[in-house]
């Protein structure tokens, strides 16, 4: 009975791990998936949002690293796409004067399709909330909420991200 | 005459534009150089220094993401290359609260090679300034002034960068 029990738990945690190791994120409502191996795309900027203490990077593909380093930007070329991961800010436990990425918040993309997008100034937006990567929306209309607040930047083509000076 | 001045000005100018496209980076008065490719490193951290009002991006090497990826970062491996770049942090132009990276300070590395830099807790260290990427130190003792900064995580290897989480 008790070896019975031993294989049913191991049947059960192997499953438990498989099941994470290969979790498939669900696309979001407007049925934009995250881009594979976003985690690997060279950084384009950073910033320090104040008003929800988080932390910020944007990471871009070939084209929008290409676009970015080109000063090409305005407007971005097609085939542009953004990764900006979020954390919580925190006090850094060695340097009190040092704020760095806490708990994971979310990661959101910009795709640039111009005839595909052109309700939402050419741009497609997703965002998938946690570690879980729950993605952000009841349904497609989520995406105005994104181009709506993105209005501030209409002249740089909707886009806050000013990539970082480089040498 | 005028054709002349012409041919000389247009040679003097392809001189310049060639010499500043292949412009060799100096290595470190320590021998370091700064390693090819570093902007296109995965990220690793990033940090917002109250104290200096700086951004800054921490990527890595292979071996950086690989340990930092899967928590094997005390000790970290040797072959650990990090670059850290860093701006002078400006008011978002169109979201005052937002602090972005503004004029490129300097970039830093850390290499890990516990046998070549026993004398500086197995790391070595170096920095270049401004977009001219002035290597930093007189000579090659300005690394102790790295180490010592480096002492309140003596018990972390010595390294601030505490890898962001991600999902």
């Amino acid at each position: 009975m008790k070896k019975l029990f031993l294989i049913a738990t191991l049947g059960m945690l192997c499953c438990l791990h498989s099941a994470n190791a290969a979790a498939p994120v669900a696309p979001a409502p407007n049925g934009l998936t995250l881009p594979e191996g976003y985690k690997d795309w060279p950084v384009i900027s950073s910033t320090h949002r104040l008003d929800n203490q988080t932390l910020r990077v944007i990471v871009g593909n070939k084209t929008a690293v290409e676009a970015a380093r080109t000063g090409k930007t305005n407007p971005w070329p097609e085939g542009t796409v953004f990764a900006k991961m979020a954390w919580k800010e925190t006090v850094h436990p060695a340097w009190e004067k040092a704020l760095v990425p806490g708990e994971f918040i979310q990661v959101e993309i910009m795709v640039k399709d111009s005839g595909k997008y052109k309700e939402t100034g050419g741009w497609g937006f997703a965002r998938w909330k946690g570690l879980t990567l729950k993605p952000y929306g009841a349904d497609a209309s989520f995406a105005q909420e994104c181009f709506a607040c993105h209005q501030p930047v209409k002249d740089k083509d909707y886009v806050f991200t000013r990539p970082h000076q480089l040498p």
